[in-house]
């Protein structure tokens, strides 16, 4: 059976830290600290891993080498096909201080530096992954230096190599690879309207609007709504998918999630319905963890069970 | 011929990061990161191989497992044998923050914790790398979890290989291996002062309590006292040394360096005023760069030239 496979040009050190409190000028004695990696492809990765995906789960992108090894191991814990090529630097860090009164000051690091030989070097990377897979995921945005164009390239490299492409991306580096047709993005509301100049604040704009994308060649457009939910369309289908948490702990890779159960639906073989269903479900269940973390598989089939799904109008 | 080792329990990286100003609640971009792996004992060995020891320069201690790629490849790169050990987690993280207003906050992070194997392993690991060399170098503060006692168990490893040893501590860790009677010391005033109960604050305090050091067993005791130089003693006899920076960019490793100093005067078998002259040109050197760094090998021997030694009167 083939594989999934996910790309993330740009990952990212997530470090959250505790103190009682941060008094600027002197010296802080953090209390805990816990390192998470992250970057949107490692977390869809890592969701697909953690829920039993049946298939193998590959990952590639740059890595800087000097903080490499929490992304290895991570990587090997969950039995994902670490394909991530080295660069030197260290991959960027975002740390997070959390005070005993909840306030959060966040400390982002510039991450490493890529050059063409670089890009040359992941496009063979994704190309070679992509020959294994049925989809590829390319995820997030670009590290200093990369070409703006280069999601659009990765995306002719894994279709050359026979995989469809979902694309969850931002800014000029996702409007200059939707030029490319992607099989399938996963915006928010806010990422779609700044694409289409206009605003999509709800379902009713977005399903007025996916037709503007895949009028450009994209065949599934989902829609992130946060708690109202998610628009999915595909051809001249249409549906809503929308559940409650049941906790509201951290939005930390709620969207990651929804592209990881999108996935996981496809690989199950689920009508469009279906895979809104367990898209919303993981999206669920990611805001319930801490962390860029899911619950368990009868934990995610419980709440897509809940998950509300109903079919707006077609599109002819 | 014979080798050097330096030992570090407790490595550091620092993160020296700046941005324009620091606001609590809010993100914070930071414009530019540098990591230097630090802590004393690497800082030594740094300093060794970057004067040209012209004997082998090793290296051992513990490393956390997520964070050793910056450590492994400093090591390499200065050509100084890697003996460290591999633990669990991370070594800890001290971020210093400048603003541009060079307000400083630091964030110091925990780090690894070790148990009674791991100091099994590097009591092991000192034996076979005292076994390689003359003097052996044992620095800085204990990592979580380790036994007071550590230096003490240490130093009898390194002297039952054949190996001296050079003991730079603080603290009741210092004081517990003292009794174990190390070859030389180095403590700065006040650390000589809190271990006596008394004050140590200048030259003539310095000469004054030397001599209840070495009566415990100590050969050589070397005082640093900031801008005032040092006090070298070595069985009776007793000399002042000091200079002038030719900057005061930055104070770290200054200790680490007078450290390194006074062993490459040793590797080259000068007289207790050439080791002493040696000693503080190194430490001047690294009062003038920025982070734990020395000027090349000309200019430490234009400050050597410049550095004022003067005998003080005999214990005797």
């Amino acid at each position: 059976m083939r594989g999934v496979a996910t790309v993330t040009p740009n990952p990212a050190l997530d470090l959250t830290t505790r103190l009682s409190a941060l008094v600027p000028g002197a010296v802080n004695r953090v209390r805990e600290a816990q390192e998470d990696p992250g970057g949107k492809g490692i977390n869809v990765a890592g969701f697909l891993a953690s829920q039993g995906a049946r298939v193998p789960v590959l990952a590639t992108g740059w890595l800087g080498e000097a903080n490499a090894a929490a992304f290895r191991a991570f990587l090997a814990a969950g039995g994902i096909a670490d394909r991530f090529l080295p660069v030197a630097g260290s991959t960027r860090t975002n740390v997070k201080i959390v005070e005993d009164d909840e306030r959060v000051t966040d400390l982002n690091f510039p991450g490493f530096a890529v050059d063409a030989a670089a890009e040359d070097a992941l496009a063979a990377a994704v190309r070679a992954t992509a020959a294994e897979c049925g989809w590829v995921a390319l995820c997030g945005s670009l590290p200093r230096g990369a070409s703006p164009g280069l999601h659009a390239r990765l995306l002719g490299e894994a279709r050359a190599a026979g995989a469809k492409v979902l694309l969850d991306a931002s800014g000029p580096p996702f409007a200059a690879a939707l030029g490319a047709g992607p099989d399938a993005i996963k915006p928010n509301g806010e990422e779609l309207g700044e694409l289409l100049g206009e605003r999509v604040a709800g379902v009713a704009d977005a399903a007025a609007a996916v037709g503007q994308v895949q009028a450009r060649g994209v065949g599934t457009v989902i829609v992130s709504l946060g708690a109202e939910g998610a628009v999915f369309a595909e051809g001249d289908a249409r549906v809503h998918a929308v559940g409650r948490p049941r906790a509201l702990v951290s939005t930390v890779g709620a969207g990651d999630a929804m592209v990881a159960g999108w996935l996981m639906g496809t690989l199950r073989g689920l009508d469009l319905a279906g895979r809104a269903r367990l898209a919303t479900a993981f999206s669920l269940g990611a805001l319930s963890t801490l962390g860029p973390r899911l619950p368990d598989a009868a934990e995610i089939a419980a709440l897509a069970e809940a998950v509300e799904v109903e079919a707006l109008p077609d599109a002819a």
